[in-house]
């Protein structure tokens, strides 16, 4: 299993983690797992536009608004909630040595109570 | 890897791929993989109910309303947000040849920036 | 594949079932697929802490709240929405017999529309 880092800078953060992800691949024909094990941050596979970006921390920052019982032990409920309606883990097929993504797919890591230090892991199944 | 062609009709649609990719599966014991390479589409396991699916379009179409930069170059910044909420890959057992789904469970294709000409792609990996 | 079966008793109800799950594993190098086989239930990755776990069943009752032509048929069209946002199948890595699971990472079983008799399949891959 491979283990990524990755610092954030904002509270809320969308980052490109596509070039990290390729250069740790080593199947060749299967799948990679990509699983975060943090519980305020998740992953997407989307457009890595800047504007789209902004609008993403925007969005991410307004799903969860509320009164939260969580806050009074931990200021992040909000960061909490919002990760469990996008991805802790996401599997993405790997064909001939190279990850499948989309025309404009990237791989993102969205931070939601940073700035953190953080890990990406990187598991790899065999087809 | 398999691929299927899907063809959308509405700027937001709900369209049940089950039975394609039931005829696509190969592997006997495993899982599939199916992984959406686009970002502004996405896949859900639910119920093929005509109303549900009327309703899920309304739904996804209500999520991300708002004023967004990345409108400002390509149109559709919603259905990108509201793509992330979704899933783009989805893992389902395959047993003894059959893919795992509950009674009420279909795959379900969700076209957030339609009509277009899509595709789904399925790997396969063995137990 | 393993089965877990999961007793609810609330319409909307957040339970850890993370022993449940490292008791069934067998793989010792791989990913385990938790797989749910229902459309008005979900599965997440977050903390077990009780004031979130009410949170989020105050969080999920809201998602999608609205008024919805499934509700002509069985009045439970929030329950199916929401378990399209969150996930029906997660898959976490395993290392040496160990499940990689974060600090603060528990599984969470998310009832919908209970209180139900549930089943959790665990699908086992080697890497």
């Amino acid at each position: 299993m491979e283990e990524l880092a990755v610092s954030t800078r904002q509270r809320i953060q969308v980052i490109d983690i596509t070039e990290q992800v390729t250069e740790a691949r080593r199947v060749d024909d299967g799948c990679i797992v990509l699983h975060v094990p943090h519980t305020t941050a998740a992953l997407a596979l989307n457009e890595n536009e800047s504007n789209l970006k902004s609008d993403m921390e925007k969005f991410y920052s307004s799903i969860a608004k509320g009164s939260w019982g969580h806050n009074s032990i931990d200021n992040n409920a909000e960061a909490h909630l919002t990760s469990t309606a996008l991805n802790s883990s996401i599997t993405i097929p790997v064909e001939k040595g190279k990850i499948i993504l989309g025309r404009w797919q990237s791989i993102l890591f969205v931070e939601l109570d940073g700035p953190r230090e953080r890990k990406v892991y990187i598991k790899e199944l065999k087809a």
